[in-house]
């Protein structure tokens, strides 16, 4: 490789580190800046060779930056980030706003078209690797069911729920899929479910001294809209446990196609991930889909992208004959 | 769609049935022939409006056929087959002699250049989906290690060593895959397993009358390069139940990715096949894949052509934006 693809990270929290420790196991990038909101004198990377600048100057460094992983949230920062961005860098980002992803496309891509940059947009596991599952499972089992799973997982919104019960000192909520529609759908049965149907939760709950585990319990199973439809298992532990078996962020879950071929052979294909760090997975996913964005625009296949638009050697440091004869 | 894309199949076995079956399930493919190198007249379809012609004059169709599915061997058929039809018709085909891939990519990339056709080589589940899962693991977390497991799976050529045992009247082999490597795997541990390591073996045998069972067992748990290195069990059953629960030819299998991020945040990616039938689940991804190649042809991206080269999107009957909308 002439020379190493030059990465900046816009945003530096837990999935901007993320980031910084991905691409420190991809020799051919190099990290070299990290742009965020904050005084850059109060942001301390966990590489201190590395300059950090404020996302204000972000413009002055379009010439010495060939892909910007972009690390804010969905909800306000991305839709606003990534049209401006793409004006000046060569971007990828996570946008996991299912239901806005069209419009958050087209903006993306316009800004994209007129600067001649590419912006990849919704890349991670969900919306990421899981929706390439869902793809390839229903072109190759045009007939049969697809079946997403989460978990398990820690769920931010219901775990925040947890914690604004009266008489929790602290608190988590893990999403599980059910074991019994895991079974079923594996039977190849293909049954229908909800989503509540293919989930169960479970939380663990530190006390604030004095309160009463059982009013707690049951203030929490029967909390409308994020516990009372589902199979909740609450768990009390003390403070010393929850910091130590408490403190990561694990996820994972299945996407399973169920179909059939011919008269009726049955035919399942299975795609799951065990995540110890869900930002520090997701970041990884980020940095492999930088080297195709770096690519793409080399050749200038420039506007926005999906993960449906990338060919899978384009991930890989590996020249095509060198794939072809090591991994096909 | 303008028009159904127009599919054609060199060679008539279990796999171009299973093409046959798979194109019915396609509503915007349809089967315009079948070439065969057995007089026509002797080769039943399915579906008895397609025609069936002689390979020998396979060359008078080359503009009536949009994509030849290639469904002969590996060993002998497809190194001389492949290169000569790509001089006339865009390619798929199940190569999966993994050794000589780097020589037939070549072979075939200069046919198809020559006459701008797209032929797209070793298309299927091994190689084919499990290639590209070996891919994407190593790119998204490149420390760590990849375990691919076969089965449980009907193996040919142990199933003939079976039957070339004297007093077996009818004899099958399956390749499983072992449960503790499995499981020493999915730890996350890394173990340096061989092939043999991470499979067992199942036989499961009719005896002639008379024959004595034991001296077959030992015969075969015995027998050099095919089950002395490995944990055989050898069943013996009747004719009958032969006939009912082993005549059809099941298969899978699991790519395991188990890797880490930062510090050592364990990440793992598993991605599994239970297949009931596996000539029909390989022609069901050889006909996801000739829609790839139709949709290459049109924009004249020609040449060999691999898994790793094709966009996912060009699998999916659906466009890029209902993808977005619907998959993503």
């Amino acid at each position: 490789m002439s020379h190493r693809i030059r990465v900046a990270i816009a945003g530096y929290g837990n999935l901007g580190r993320g980031v910084e420790l991905a691409l420190k196991q991809n020799p051919d990038m190099s990290l070299v800046g990290v742009f965020s909101r904050r005084d850059p004198a109060s942001v301390t990377l966990l590489d201190n060779d590395v300059p950090v600048y404020a996302m204000a100057d972000i413009e002055q460094y379009q010439d010495d930056v060939d892909v910007m992983i972009l690390c804010g949230g969905s909800k306000s920062d991305l839709p606003e980030q990534g049209p401006y961005l793409a004006q000046f860098f060569n971007t990828v980002d996570s946008f996991d706003t299912h239901a806005k992803v069209p419009e958050y496309y087209a903006a993306l891509d316009q800004s994209a078209r007129d600067a001649g940059r590419v912006a990849l947009l919704s890349v991670g596991w969900d919306p990421g690797l899981f929706s390439l599952n869902r793809l390839y499972g229903e072109a190759i089992l045009p007939e049969g069911e697809t079946y997403t799973f989460w978990g398990k997982g820690l769920s931010q919104g219901h775990s925040d729920a947890v914690r604004r019960v009266p008489g929790v000192k602290a608190g988590v909520q893990y999403t599980l899929p059910s074991t019994e529609a895991m079974a079923r759908v594996r039977s190849g049965e293909q049954p229908e479910l909800s989503t509540r149907e293919k989930h169960t939760r479970e939380c663990y709950i530190v006390l604030d001294e004095g309160a009463d585990a059982e009013v707690i319990r049951d203030s929490i199973v029967t909390m409308p809209d994020y516990f009372a439809d589902y199979d909740t298992v609450v768990n009390f532990i003390d403070q010393a446990t929850f910091d130590k078996e408490h403190s990561s962020m694990p996820h994972g879950g299945f996407v399973i196609r169920s179909g059939h071929s011919g008269a009726d052979s049955k035919q399942s294909i299975e795609y799951s991930l065990t995540l110890a760090s869900n930002p520090e997975f997701t970041a990884s996913v980020l940095v492999a889909y930088a080297r195709a964005v770096y690519r793409l625009a080399r050749v200038n296949d420039i506007g926005a992208k999906t993960v449906f638009d990338i060919a899978p050697g384009l991930l890989s440091p590996k020249s095509p004959a060198q794939l072809r004869k090591e991994l096909l």
